[in-house]
């Protein structure tokens, strides 16, 4: 897959973050918790989905038989998608505002992302963090774009594993 | 990109569209209308986004100067996403419910692929329909999963090219 830089932004006072570069693209889903299995049995049966990878998340909730998945990487068609439980109390980066659909853009450098793309027009939600966030961990970093779209900026090379929290 | 073959779905009555392949995934953005250029231009500043093609809407509307984005291609990091201009009078499969992200699934056979869709748990939204809809024209059908998502199907091949309306 082709890194490109992030170089043709129209930005004044991203200078420094001009180099930027994203190494991938992933669509991740949103489901009402615990019903991210049950999205994924869907996406398997209904457009032949294969699961590579799924990341569970430690704060078990009681209530929950089972653990809820924090991200589980699915390929259709070549491409990966990322589907995660959405937990309303997680002061998790990917929380979000009742989009169920958030953009993860994989990089190396995910402070000079947020730099950048606020520097754009969108806003930062959050700090970056680091840890067992979305996108398989790593550091993570959330803008909100001014057309309502959430991104995530997150280290790559981290895989999702069958890791039991 | 490696083709997939849908098979390994646990739906019963999906045998004559086990067959259904897809060829890609592609998040599309539905911007409120007309700022699908405006997002576009931040998206390039923000992530180095490159514009590969451009479909206008043929429907024009009067009060808008510049003639809407029927669906734009961008590539960032060798991955691709679509933007449009949600236009809320378009019958357009890519109208959706208020989820500004919609996932395009590139099929041959799009009639399978709702068919099996549907039968794993989906509800078709509208009809298949021909001609200058989402996904850069060609046949598009539409579904809502269980848990909220909307999925087009469509016809790959048919690129964005810059036509203006």
């Amino acid at each position: 897959m082709a890194q490109q830089d992030a170089q043709n932004g129209g930005s004044e006072n991203a200078a420094a973050a001009a180099t930027v570069s994203f190494v991938a693209v992933k669509p991740q889903l949103l489901v009402e918790a615990p019903k991210a299995n049950d999205a994924i049995l869907f996406f398997k049966a209904a457009f032949g989905a294969e699961e590579v990878g799924r990341t569970l998340n430690p704060k078990r909730k009681a209530e929950h038989e089972l653990p809820l998945i924090l991200s589980a990487e699915l390929k259709i068609a070549g491409s990966t998608i990322l589907v995660a439980d959405l937990v309303d109390d997680t002061s998790s980066p990917a929380k979000t505002g009742g989009n169920g659909v958030v953009l993860c853009l994989e990089t190396e450098d995910v402070d000079g992302a947020v730099a950048k793309a606020v520097s754009a027009g969108a806003v930062a939600e959050g700090e970056v963090a680091e840890g067992e966030v979305a996108c398989c961990g790593g550091r993570v970093g959330k803008v909100k774009d001014p057309y309502g779209f959430v991104w995530l900026f997150c280290t790559p090379g981290k895989k999702c594993a069958d890791v039991e929290a």
